[in-house]
């Protein structure tokens, strides 16, 4: 691994790769890693990994990609009838539901694992009740590591076994949830685990990729507009990251405006920025049916706040019956995603009633898992069937 | 759509585009659409699709894409350890489960739903329990074509309602589902409504897509086998199909030796194979967990003997014993794949026992659907958990 630094995004205090942080000593703010320019390696993205194609951006020397399993390089999908309907210029779907684990985690546990073999750490770790958990899982015993996933004593028998199946050490955890995350903080260094949680700088590091992407994709004219379920906040920290070291490295002329998608249910980003707040405050009593944008107190919301403040950015929360109807419309068109996901959608009718978008608008949405991983929310829609025998099956035309 | 001719893959009797069969009338094998030569358009695979890349190869003209969810460009991954372990030369899975309803029928249900528009149609449908019906379902809808989805009457809740979601007509079907498909072939003309079963020769068509993208990511050095798990037969029928393009376009050398992987459940191919036959029976009680490739009566079944014998290929069956202890395996690796997915591995591993596979042999396994999809086999795995107290967490270390 190349020698980088990281700084703290509220103090800009530089800390050595060494320390090991993932917070400021000051501010308890993320650190994040610095800032990388260079060139995209031009070769056939169909014989190339993310590390190799963007390998100038990230600090892991080009030999460590063997613990790739094909992360990245997901569709961009372009709806100009859906587009047509809800009235704006143009809509994109950057459909990160067919990655490896089926969600977008996978970008950010690849470098957060390169990252925990780089320091030769031999274990490694997670809080995560959903798809972080899962992705650790996998890329963890890939990598040979001793993995340990911390979740919820309660979690439900689906979320469980799509993690327990990669073979980790799949932990319980009786007591408050909220708390594991700090006390994850703790015994990272006592007992020399690298957990890989989600605002650990170096899995906000692999998020870029997904603002590479589009960039590539667009042929470097960039939508006005992304639109990005936020639950810790580490996604969008990401994907600004990407679109900032592209426009430094003169690939594009700007940044697109960063609208950050949460549930009614638990939005503590949305409340927080529509208050002209600085800080984010604990949310209580969440209830949404967006699982994977649950959190109640993001450890990168401060931080959130802070970007969507810096590039014009705005906020959005929809309701558990909005994100329904937004799921529905999204299978429609062929996508069937999380109901996280689906915010992002529902965020935007949202944003266009409100005229904040409008017809001269470009707008790309995250699609962030897929909706397989999440099935109990088929008893919240009315899906129908017909019943026939065989032998009247002409009846039906 | 440009013209293009069919011939029957038996008797080799031409047949034109217009008559819309899908079986020769004098033989009632399956129909091949003819062979394409060209060149790869070889642009950034990241601002094309495969209809793009692959244009000459397709009688679909270029803006016929708007369809598209980006299916295809799926990871070729190497497992370096794995080969190592079980004593080949090199092994890499063609991981099929992150197309975009995730699994590999989308790059076959996209030419079929292109065919099926190019000819005017406004209804289609398909006779199918599992990975073809959802990705119809998909690609009808969005399509804005009435969608027809034929399953049995039993079928799991677990695999009606993501078929169901993307909001295309469910017929679940009283009587013998094994005729559905032959009465499937009588409605066809009758009213109107092309059917993109599993041996259409415009599905199979999408399948070639597979083999280049190997090709491609081989950099044209292609493996000694490719395993693939094998049900009705449409996959093999289309995967030999872009080796043997390929191969007359002057891209490859040779074409690689086709293995079908069965499960010992439901083996007709397999049972024929080693029999010397060049006709399958009917499997009488299938019983298997691979359920994505438990069809007793493969409608491609005689064509696939015949593509085996013409190329030094083989045969091979698991036990579900085999396949869940391949399922884990791969898990364990980093990817989770459906039962019917992991027989290619495991069928790997019994193809070394018998001395057919060596130490000098270079594997492709092709992984066809995902995980995700059949979620009640978790009950077959031994899965492990451990709960603790969060003020004893650190007693795990």
């Amino acid at each position: 691994m190349k020698n980088c630094n990281l700084y703290c995004t509220n103090c800009n205090k530089k800390f050595l790769l060494v320390n090991g942080n993932s917070r400021c000593d000051i501010c308890n703010e993320p650190l994040e890693v610095e800032m990388f320019t260079g060139k995209i390696k031009d070769n056939n993205p169909l014989r190339q990994t993310l590390l190799d194609r963007y390998q100038d951006f990230f600090p892991f020397s080009n030999n460590e990609v063997e613990l790739s399993l094909g992360e990245g390089f997901t569709p961009l999908i372009e709806n100009k009838k859906l587009a047509e309907e809800i009235g704006i210029s143009n809509l994109w779907f950057k459909n990160e539901t067919v990655n490896p684990t089926w969600s977008f985690k996978d970008r950010g546990t690849l470098t957060g694992v390169l990252y925990a073999l780089s320091q030769n750490y031999t274990k490694i770790g997670t809080v995560s009740t959903g798809n972080m958990a899962v992705s650790v899982a996998a890329y963890g015993k890939l990598a040979n590591l001793s993995t340990y996933i911390f979740v919820s004593d309660n979690l439900a028998e689906e979320k469980l076994n799509p993690i327990a199946i990669h073979g980790a050490n799949l932990i319980k955890v009786v007591g408050d949830y909220g708390d594991l995350y700090y006390k994850s903080l703790e015994i990272e260094e006592k007992h020399d685990i690298c957990f890989i949680n989600s605002d650990s700088p170096f899995r906000v590091l692999g998020y870029k990729t997904l603002a590479f992407e589009i960039c590539e994709q667009l042929d470097f004219k960039i939508p006005d507009y992304i639109i990005i379920p936020t639950g810790a906040g580490g996604n969008i920290r990401g994907i600004i990251k990407g679109f900032e070291e592209f426009y430094e490295s003169g690939y594009i002329s700007r940044i697109p405006k960063f609208i950050s998608a949460q549930s009614k249910g638990v939005n503590p980003i949305d409340l927080a920025f529509k208050s002209n707040s600085k800080r984010i405050l604990r949310f209580d009593n969440p209830n949404t049916i967006a699982g994977a944008i649950s959190n109640p107190y993001p450890p990168s919301g401060n931080r959130v706040l802070n970007i969507l403040k810096g590039n014009s950015g705005y906020t959005v929360a929809s309701t558990n019956e909005e994100i329904i109807l937004a799921q529905k419309k999204l299978a429609e068109n062929g996508l069937f995603v999380q109901p996280a996901s689906a915010c992002s959608y529902s965020g935007l009718l949202h944003l266009i009633k409100e005229g904040i978008i409008d017809k001269n608008d470009t707008v790309a949405c995250v699609l962030t898992g897929s909706g397989l991983k999440y099935t109990s929310i088929f008893e919240n829609h009315d899906l129908q069937s017909k019943k026939i025998n065989i032998d009247n099956l002409e009846d039906i035309f």
